[in-house]
């Protein structure tokens, strides 16, 4: 069986039992009863993920996922296509956001390269599995063909099972792709029918002209792909882009082997959304880390019923929001493992 | 002259030239401009605060204040007034909740008795700086003296100055005292005359039957003292709390310092109010680190005009959303001070 259904048909449901007794040694610390609001739900998330009242975390990876678009051929983006390459360059010397972040939160920044366009970055830290020198441009033919779609899928779940198995105990999503706000919000678009007004955003800042031109693009390319908004693969093969199809794979991975998978932002989310439409159970698996200033991204989380952790209008994507949001997991894992409980403390409970 | 009118007459407003340069230099950095959202607004900030473009943290530390409030006997507690002095021994035994998240933070976390009723704790990491043993029930009497009040504020002056003299780059604000949503709810509506219906909350989780306790306490504790709004010591002293006229000393004495100082909840936010009420000029200094579920807190933020950095439906208080933001403040600096610039990156800039 091929990677991808193999991996759809072993994710689970999650361990209620094993959150309602989380709840309950929540309850036994001494604190008013759910005081600590977002970080108990978090606590009683890992530990139906994990299937243990008290969870654990150790190691935290981030998975980069990096591919270019076709569709910045229309002048869809601020920023020169080159960027995606160069911003990986950056990622691999540790001079980006992410790695700043990453290094803070103790994580550690796996890249990838899914379709980067231009000559081959030689580096050692770089995962290459190109699937395709960057997607067709999406307004005159499909970014990808079936077969490449699934590809990049399964160099996601492949990647997040190389991790597991080093490891990793949580992973949070990331990517870099200049023109993979138009890709996302063209997702979306065919998936909940949602006005492109209202999902269409600057991106890394385009101008008023480049914003109608994005419209445009994303209003074509449906027409001329015409997907079928109940085939997720169809969806993400005819207007997605390489590493949206990573990240969907990343996800789908980490839900089959139990592993929590933090969700950052507008792009990250249109792979959670395809992901979730592909097996639903992929959701409890999920953290959603922030709220992004890119106007499509509520209505994205709203459709898989995420609800965000921060919301600090960040628009940069990469997997910032995410590694800035596994501090308050782990905080939240504390909380439930070292509190001390009324009885253990000597404090009166509520008359 | 008196302490606390020095501290008054110390403050002076940031360097906004520094917070310029800051700014500039964020808008260097390999990103679009703006992206980071909150985390930037933070540096800017730090850096106006600290005089230089590139701001420093080092020791982190929460100045918890705790003592009890003669209003409990009034029935406006879900939890018995025991409990403050029990909480105490928890936060001196690192069991409590703002311990857990402080070991995580690497912040310390030093506590102050300014007025807790029944038997002294001996511990050699409680401060004893009892002004009174609690607060006169506020419906029969002012909760203090003038004497007392403004010794209770300088309390807080004094251990800041202490803190920030050992090294202290950065101040939390946290709290213990059954009965303290009361005094702040009391004191919210002396200084902006809101309704009581829309700032009186359920605490630590009172019932129905107590809510209307609450409300009618409070009435007739504005009634019987008829404060003077324009007074924030007066309206402190008449319905205040020790451990919130300490807080509002912490703050006063932060901002004299050009210490930034990080605002807990409700309770910690009415300190900050009165304080910003006292010199406008403290506003500048405080970062509010997150919105509570305790309903008057939002008006009290927008009173001071502050935003809150977290949003994780919070009611505990002790310090524990001030210190979770720490981590994020920190995250501000590491981005500003480690991130590479377009240049340095090699990264095309924007078309």
């Amino acid at each position: 069986m091929e990677l991808l259904k193999k991996t759809l048909s072993g994710i689970a449901d999650i361990d209620r039992r094993a959150g309602e007794q989380a709840q309950l040694r929540l309850d036994s610390l001494a604190k008013p009863p759910g005081s600590l609001g977002v970080l108990e739900e978090i606590a009683v998330q890992l530990a139906a993920i994990q299937g243990k009242a008290l969870p654990v975390l150790g190691k935290k990876v981030v998975m980069v996922m990096a591919a270019d678009h076709g569709v910045v051929e229309e002048g869809v983006s601020a920023f020169p296509q080159e960027v995606t390459q160069q911003m990986v360059m950056n990622f691999l010397n540790h001079g980006a956001a992410i790695n700043v972040l990453s290094d803070q939160a103790k994580a550690q920044v796996v890249v990838s390269d899914v379709g980067i366009k231009g000559e081959a970055i030689q580096h050692e830290e770089l995962h290459i599995r190109k699937v395709r020198p960057g997607t067709g441009n999406m307004v005159k033919e499909a970014a990808m063909t079936e077969e490449e779609v699934r590809a990049a899928i399964e160099v996601g779940i492949s990647m997040v099972n190389r991790e597991i198995d080093r490891g990793a105990t949580i992973v949070a999503t990331g990517e870099m792709g200049i023109g993979n706000t138009t890709s996302s919000a063209a997702i979306l678009a065919c998936i909940t029918g949602q006005d492109l007004e209202l999902i269409t955003g600057r991106g890394t800042g385009i101008d008023d002209e480049g914003l109608i031109r994005k419209r445009k693009a994303i209003k074509n390319a449906i027409e001329v792909n015409q997907p079928n908004a109940a085939d997720p693969v169809e969806v993400l093969r005819k207007v997605g882009g390489l590493e949206i199809a990573a990240l969907t794979g990343v996800i789908i991975g980490a839900a089959a082997r139990k592993v929590p998978v933090v969700i950052d932002g507008f792009i990250s989310s249109t792979a959670a959304l395809l992901a979730y439409k592909l097996n639903p159970h992929c959701k409890s698996y999920m953290i959603a880390s922030h709220l992004s200033q890119e106007p499509g991204h509520k209505i994205l989380l709203e459709e898989i019923g995420l609800k965000p952790i921060l919301q600090l209008d960040l628009r940069l994507g990469e997997g910032t929001g995410a590694v800035l949001a596994f501090n308050l997991i782990e905080a939240a894992i504390k909380i439930i493992s070292e509190m001390a409980t009324f009885a253990e403390a000597g404090v009166s409970n509520k008359d």
